[in-house]
């Protein structure tokens, strides 16, 4: 991609009301646009980002049998009073004004209703199950606290799998692929995510888990265990800061404040019986099927990489999710330089390399500054002094290595 | 995919309010479910078209220059009051109930405000022109007219592009290269559509264009020539059924009902003057950026080609959007029969094939309605009588042969 045609350009201004450190930088950096608080465009930079991180969030579902789908925004009132969840929890759901009367279409900001009617057009017997299917789809959520830049909005996409199940203990044993693919999902976007025990609120006595990444622009708290895998939301935590690991018994529990990246949640059969779906087990008795509901939000994992992967010049994106792996930037305009920066370009497309190509006829500083601030994982430089050769440097190292074009033709060649 | 345990199934029930075909046929197959009058669930089924579709789209806005984005259903009142759309036209926007006082948020039917807001951060001068932008992003309309089942909806995806130029001139080059990347569309999809002259409505004194394929369940009328590639909506139409082509003069024109599969629209400076998207040209004097917008429903396109590419017994997806290319039908169910078919399955899958394999334990009659219905591009019936061979046919075929699975492999192998 050339820089001079990209849609947006890195601007160093960001309105005063825009607090938070993601913002600030995938703003800065031309990735996001907010259109009002909590509802951010993505620009053409974000938006590979947000797909890459899509990708393999659709990796992870489809290897546990996940099957895709996608459901709808509008929602009935009917469908949502059977549940008692059309007038709380508190006013979340956006509803149509109509000219007159009351509201009767809403905006999903979950799909438990939604995916049980659908359901029982398809599940009947013992036979039909398990069943998994998941969406990416944007939920509305008239959310009070929308600041803290992408990860809290009021608008955005949501990867929402649901699983139904003939008995809890199939459940279970779903339920614990699902926390392993959660963490490769999270370890792919170069993310570390503590699996942190939470209240399983109305819907069961167990505890439902929250995928929790460490970062100060969090707005939760996790009581950890730095010598092993215990973790727990500060709310239910059993253990206080200091004090031995109950589980290890080993090291002292320490506390963070921390972003949700993800969340799984066993539904029982709070959702099936609400809504009639039943299936006949094998002695012909009707049961009401057993369900769960997982989330990640793709925006909120970019929002939080960004928490965790960035300096004083700007963000570092991990490879998996980078917007291109390698920002290709030419310093010095005159034709030898040029014409040798325009040879390495083509080079490196024809190698099946995804680069953007500083091409503008901006000054060095201005062009290194919007490297570092876009923190594309390489950086090539190519000037009038590399006589063939380029200069290669990971944006999250100071050490720059004078290079033949074959020996980067050959590290970054997917073909 | 194993058929058992797909998300959906087939069923010849429909609801007596739904009736269209493309409706009909697409929920009895389980590729939709409707959630209530023009707002419809993608099943697996249906959204593996549906992403085929988008990708296709993709691919050829891509071609043409076009940078990938996502804008926000939620827009803010002031920003469509400036073009004058907040309240009209016709009260198409869906808005926000607020709990007291009138709305102040609604939900975006088209994009041209919020892309013309947001250009105005990165278009200042005419170096920066020209530049364009698409998206595949939901639409919301409160349409009275939600019948045609996915032909009209009141949520649904729409590709918008959006084309900004310093002049006319430069803008009608990129028109015409818009006009063909369309056809192209149509025709990966399966779809012959006709490129027809329609209104400019209230921005333009010259043409839209409207891309129409004609079949009994439009809306639109078409005056059309026979023998050239003149066509113009009814509404502007200059000749009459009948009448000899005004541009041939050879042939007599015809008339049809047809759907609107597309739209592409001079938009001028109607938004860039109503919102302040101004360019210093060479000599430093201001003017207003030309715009242009360029639409496709890839569910309107899905819908589109189930009402051309269907017979009595169900859908005849063309192989480019099939959701599988392959339904493997296992009939009988002896263990040689059911072994031969897995290892069938298996091979195919090995070779990179996308198939659909009927491992059902139900009749032949069944399974072989539920392929019809289905519509997969090629059937392969394995049975006992089979031996090591497998029966290949066409959907839109009663020509059948007995091939050695080798020559299967061959023919569908991608590795």
């Amino acid at each position: 991609m050339l820089q001079s045609q990209l849609f947006s350009k890195t601007s160093r201004a960001v309105s005063a009301d825009e607090v938070s450190l993601n913002a600030r930088l995938l703003t800065q950096a031309g990735f996001v646009d907010k259109q009002m608080a909590g509802v951010y465009s993505y620009l053409p930079l974000g938006y590979l980002v947000f797909k890459k991180i899509e990708q393999i969030i659709r990796e992870e579902m489809n290897k546990i049998a996940g099957q895709e789908m996608v459901m709808t925004a509008m929602q009935p009132k009917e469908l949502w009073e059977q549940t008692d969840r059309w007038q709380t929890p508190e006013a979340i759901m956006y509803k149509m004004a109509e000219p007159k009367g009351e509201p009767n279409v809403g905006l999903a900001w979950t799909h438990e209703e939604a995916i049980t009617s659908i359901a029982q057009r398809f599940i009947a017997s013992y036979r039909d199950l398990p069943k998994m299917v998941y969406q990416f789809q944007t939920k509305f959520r008239n959310e009070p606290r929308a600041k803290r830049g992408l990860i809290r909005l009021r608008e955005f996409v949501m990867k929402d799998l649901y699983s139904f199940h003939a008995s809890e203990a199939d459940l279970d044993v779903y339920y614990e692929r699902v926390k392993q693919a959660y963490l490769a999902v999270f370890t792919r976007c170069g993310l570390k995510a503590l699996v942190v025990e939470a209240s399983g609120g109305a819907f069961s006595k167990q505890y439902s888990h929250e995928f929790q990444v460490l970062t100060a622009a969090g707005e939760d708290y996790t009581v950890y265990c730095p010598g092993c895998n215990f973790a727990q939301n500060r709310d239910v935590a059993k253990g206080k800061v200091g004090q031995k690991c109950p589980a290890c018994r080993q090291e002292k529990l320490k506390e963070g404040k921390s972003v949700e990246v993800g969340n799984i949640f066993k539904l029982g059969t709070k959702f099936s019986q609400a809504l009639g779906l039943m299936y006949a087990d094998a002695k012909g008795h009707e049961q009401p099927v057993v369900m769960a509901s997982y989330g990640i939000g793709p925006g909120r994992v970019m929002a939080t990489i960004v928490e965790v992967h960035h300096d004083d010049a700007g963000m570092c994106w991990p490879e998996s999710v980078a917007p291109y792996r390698i920002h290709l930037v030419r310093l010095g305009h005159d034709a030898a330089a040029v014409s040798w920066a325009d040879q390495v370009y083509q080079k490196l497309m024809a190698a099946g390399a995804e680069v953007l190509y500083d091409d503008r006829a901006d000054s060095a500083g201005v062009k290194l500054k919007d490297a570092d601030l876009i923190g594309l994982p390489w950086r090539l430089i190519v000037s009038e002094k590399s006589k063939n050769q380029v200069e290669l440097k990971a944006r999250d190292s100071s050490q720059a290595e004078l290079l033949e074009l074959d020996k980067v033709l050959n590290k970054f060649s997917v073909r």
